[in-house]
């Protein structure tokens, strides 16, 4: 939960929640010391805006609407148009929520599993319905950027000077140069990247040239 | 690793694989089973074509190329175009991936966290990758289809015919029609959905004209 920013724990008849509990919540024990806790699961939920029932077990059967659920990622579309607050309801670690839980929620999810084996661990699904909110609502630090255009020109000069330097052949090289153009693209080197890789080739590039020069020299004698 | 159809794992110097571990894999002990065990990191990578270290530590600076990473939403769109092994790299418990064996890898990513707690747990941190690699080379089901246009034209007449039914007034007829249908475009009804709520409209319309006809009878008796 603390990973994720999420900070508001309800337990519905816990066990107890002893030296273990804050043994395992290592540097998110303020969640264990705020958590609420209560006998009857609709106390809990009845201030809760949206309710989000959370299931490995889904109908093969359309008709049963109570288990028709979405995956992660359509409710994190879903919640971006949403405000108030959200509850996310995670069953017991052995057989889940009850359909008298699973009915007074807004929606269902479940997280799309291997058939061989659907049933997650629950803290392993509350990790991974916690991620795909965290990352649908949190703006992505943008590590990467596609060069402008005044970069990629220089770039690609550079890589080219360099094919002239070591005499590539001239039938090959527009082919290479469109190459090296789409690993870029893919690659979508940073601008730190972008100036090492610069200054690579075009030490490279001075280097080759000397060395044609001298060797021309050297004929030349 | 079985909830999301991963089934090779390789260990380096782990500790005793005792009944413990046996018994915490539950349904999945046959990846325990089939563990390959090495004393060497770099003797249980050489054989693997696409390697991606994981690190919830990333650098500040863009300069230092080594814990430069990618988002694993990121790495899926990557993957995505790769054949061949891949291997992912997860470290201690405590202190995660070592410089020297992140440089082995192919590439690094960090899974998105709270600034106030980056550091996930091990087996969590796992789940999460793997949940987001699964869904990014699965096929989902598609629990949801729009509707096509003929059931849409039968729906929203139907919808019409009860707000006609209901007397509900001109004016405002046209505004609650446009108002159903976007409901029903974000709701995306399945086919069951569909023919439940139309019963129910249909049902609800009969007795509304009927109830208009016997009270215009009554009135003229």
């Amino acid at each position: 939960m603390k990973n994720f920013q999420v900070s508001k724990l309800y337990l519905v008849n816990p066990g107890p929640l002893d030296d273990e509990c804050f043994i395992r919540a290592v540097h998110a024990t303020d969640i264990l010391d705020t958590a609420e806790i209560f006998t009857e699961f609709s106390d809990a939920v009845k201030d809760i805006d949206m309710l989000i029932a959370t299931s490995s077990i889904e109908t093969v059967s359309d008709k049963k609407h109570l288990r028709n659920p979405l995956f992660p990622a359509q409710l994190s579309q879903q919640l971006s148009q949403v405000s108030g607050s959200i509850g996310l309801v995670f069953g017991r670690e052995d057989y889940g929520l009850l359909n008298p839980e699973i009915a007074q929620c807004d929606l269902m999810i479940k997280i799309p599993t291997s058939e061989a084996y659907p049933s997650l661990n629950l803290s392993h699904a509350v990790a991974v319905v916690l991620y795909e909110l965290y990352t649908a609502t949190t703006d992505m630090p943008k590590h990467r950027r596609p060069l402008d255009s005044m970069e990629k020109n220089i770039l690609f000069d550079t890589f080219s000077e360099l094919l002239d330097n070591i005499s590539y052949p001239d039938h090959k090289k527009e082919k290479t140069q469109v190459m090296f153009k789409r690993m870029m693209g893919r690659a979508l080197p940073s601008k730190w990247e972008y100036h090492t890789l610069m200054g690579v080739l075009k030490s490279a590039s001075k280097k080759c040239e000397k060395q044609t020069k001298s060797s021309i020299d050297e004929n030349s004698t």
